[in-house]
């Protein structure tokens, strides 16, 4: 038999947007039971925002509606602590306490609690009770240092909001290993992620790499002769990853006799002359299509792949073949996507559709042991 | 007592370069016991690649030598599975089968392994023993479609390997994921990570996003007036990151009476003035220094943040307050890191050196029974 490593593990996810829910998608489809304590009435702004992103990233988990400001409210949310496992939040720093669901009062309830707070600058530190969004984080953990166009100003926009999806990784990497440190101690704990910190971490690596040669300047770190993209002659695109000398001396041999680029053909003289060669390169790429350059460059083992544009995905033969898109009755040209790594035994959850606002608010409660009459009641008065 | 999570927990580390470096360096974070296996002389490519990120990705493991292709180098590599949990291998696909590593082989050897095999394009498809790095990853998964600039061509280089990253992250938590299926099942399985497939992953809600509203083109989808990078008076950046109408109000609140941004108050002139909004952005935060900016903003609750380039991180008064960084005593300029999240209830360990090449290979293979003078014969024929 199959067994899911979150199986049996119920997440009440008090977050909200794109962070906390890609996390809670990903740890659904882990098996987990995700439960989404939403506000009553206007609920995840994710909702209203971004519809259809919502759809994607909500499918697969339960939400009711409970108001966390109401006396009855906050009871049925500390019945509820009882059988749950981890709660996630967003909140501000300090909104918790001010509930009184942080994570001191929670833990009296049920020790076995983990209480996970995702935030943009974590719980501690001058700057945890700053506004921010996914850019804010970028630029403070020096990310943008290394976005944009190499010789270019310092930073850019991007359209992939890059410390959100982080944060969402190690937020439930992080609910993972607790889960699993509670397996041997028996307790939960509290864990504090900060989407910079996290994005921080990705950043020691080049910034060790900088520190240490003078030579790697920001335009020399972000720019490499044959690692780029290269439009074709049917106006699609292609990549290059030539990154080690082989693949290199792989892409030399497939030219034609005599032509220039053969002149750089050392290490040395490709690093020194990197705008010549980019310049030929991208003149030679746009005189063929695509399909013949990702024939050619297969035949000789060149790092060379599509770029498909939003919708290309859904065609390209490698993800069909790995079966990752499933279908998704709401939306059928942007379909789901099973949980991205493949394990031999674990078996994948058929997918169940995002939920209406407070559609399991009924069912969640009866299970923690509420009658059908007291939660009439309390949705009478407004508290779920 | 504070207990890591993956306290106990021997990992065999086949990886070579960042991706599997650094989940194995998040693995080690969370208490696990990373012995690199590297071939003798030559070792991981990303010592001599880039020296100074070996130093930083690869702290807190051991390194063995083993030479996987001789008869008696694969009888050592048999020895360690007996009282290995996970091997990770990042060879082309097919490759441990060719040595007679694979999954059904180390199995009979322990049942409880996991076995975990990162590759670009996964173990199955059209493309899996195509070469590839980051950029083609990146391309295949529909990632450049939402990189670069937004009225630009739809794809650019990146000096965050983004892709390198994001699967590292997939690859420690479906190891996590793995150790506690196993404590519930006492066996161990095999597990398949494709980088692409992993970056695919964060594109389902932007193609979601796409498919549901024709106005959402790539630029309307990259770029939102008050979110975005503008240079200050003393050549500093700083970020806006004014997503929702409430901080754009309070934006405009900070103005000057009179002044221009004024005439796009509501969402829909805000929405339909992009250009002529940043371009009034732009020269309004060129007229003072950065700190000036953050003051005024920070006093209003504008999502506003300075660009802090590479070293500059250092000085943060977030990060320092944090306690992100870790002295390095190799590179005093570039730190380590802790591990991105704080938990309440696991002790961070102490830092040690990234090892010399081959530095454990007696301590390990005693370890697991091997007699100093048959250590020494399996040195003398290269064997280790």
């Amino acid at each position: 038999m199959n067994t899911a490593p979150l199986e049996g593990i119920r997440i009440l996810d008090l977050s909200r947007l794109t962070p906390g829910a890609y996390a809670t998608l990903l740890a659904a489809d882990l098996g987990a039971d995700v439960v989404k304590v939403e506000q009553p009435v206007t609920g995840d702004y994710l909702r209203t925002l971004v519809p259809a992103g919502f759809s994607y990233l909500c499918r697969n988990k339960r939400s009711v509606t409970i108001d966390l400001k109401s006396g009855s409210g906050k009871d049925v949310f500390y019945k509820l602590c009882e059988s749950a496992d981890v709660i996630l939040e967003s909140f501000r720093p300090g909104v918790c306490a001010r509930l009184g669901l942080d994570y001191e009062t929670v833990s009296h309830i049920n020790p076995r609690l983990i209480v996970c707070s995702l935030s943009g600058f974590g719980q501690t530190g001058p700057y945890r009770n700053k506004s921010g969004h996914d850019l804010n984080y970028l630029g403070v953990a020096g990310a943008l240092s290394l976005m944009g166009e190499p010789s270019g100003p310092p930073a850019h926009s991007t359209g992939i909001a890059v410390a959100d999806f982080n944060a969402s990784m190690f937020t439930v990497l992080s609910i993972v290993a607790a889960v699993l440190a509670r397996e041997r101690t028996g307790r939960g704990q509290y864990v504090d992620v900060s989407m910079t910190d996290c994005m921080a971490s990705w950043m020691g690596r080049y910034l060790a790499e900088r520190v240490s040669d003078e030579s790697r300047t920001r335009e020399a770190m972000m720019s490499r002769p044959g690692y780029d993209v290269y439009q074709c002659s049917d106006g699609t695109y292609v990549t290059l990853g030539c990154v080690e000398d082989v693949f290199w001396q792989n892409l030399i041999s497939t030219l034609p006799v005599g032509h220039e680029l053969q002149n750089f053909r050392s290490p040395d003289s490709r690093d020194a002359n990197r705008e010549k060669i980019e310049e030929l390169l991208a003149n030679l790429i746009a005189q063929e299509s695509r399909d013949h350059w990702l024939d050619v460059f297969k035949a000789s083992d060149v790092p060379a792949a599509p770029v498909n544009m939003f919708e290309e995905m859904l065609g390209d033969p490698q993800l069909r073949a790995r079966a990752l898109f499933i279908e998704n009755p709401d939306e059928p040209g942007a379909p789901y996507q099973r949980f991205p790594v493949v394990f031999s035994d674990v078996s994948s959850r058929e997918p169940v559709r995002a939920p209406e606002l407070g559609a399991h608010t009924d069912e969640v409660l009866r299970e923690a042991g509420f009658e059908q009459s007291v939660i009439d009641e309390l949705r009478k008065e407004g508290a779920v």
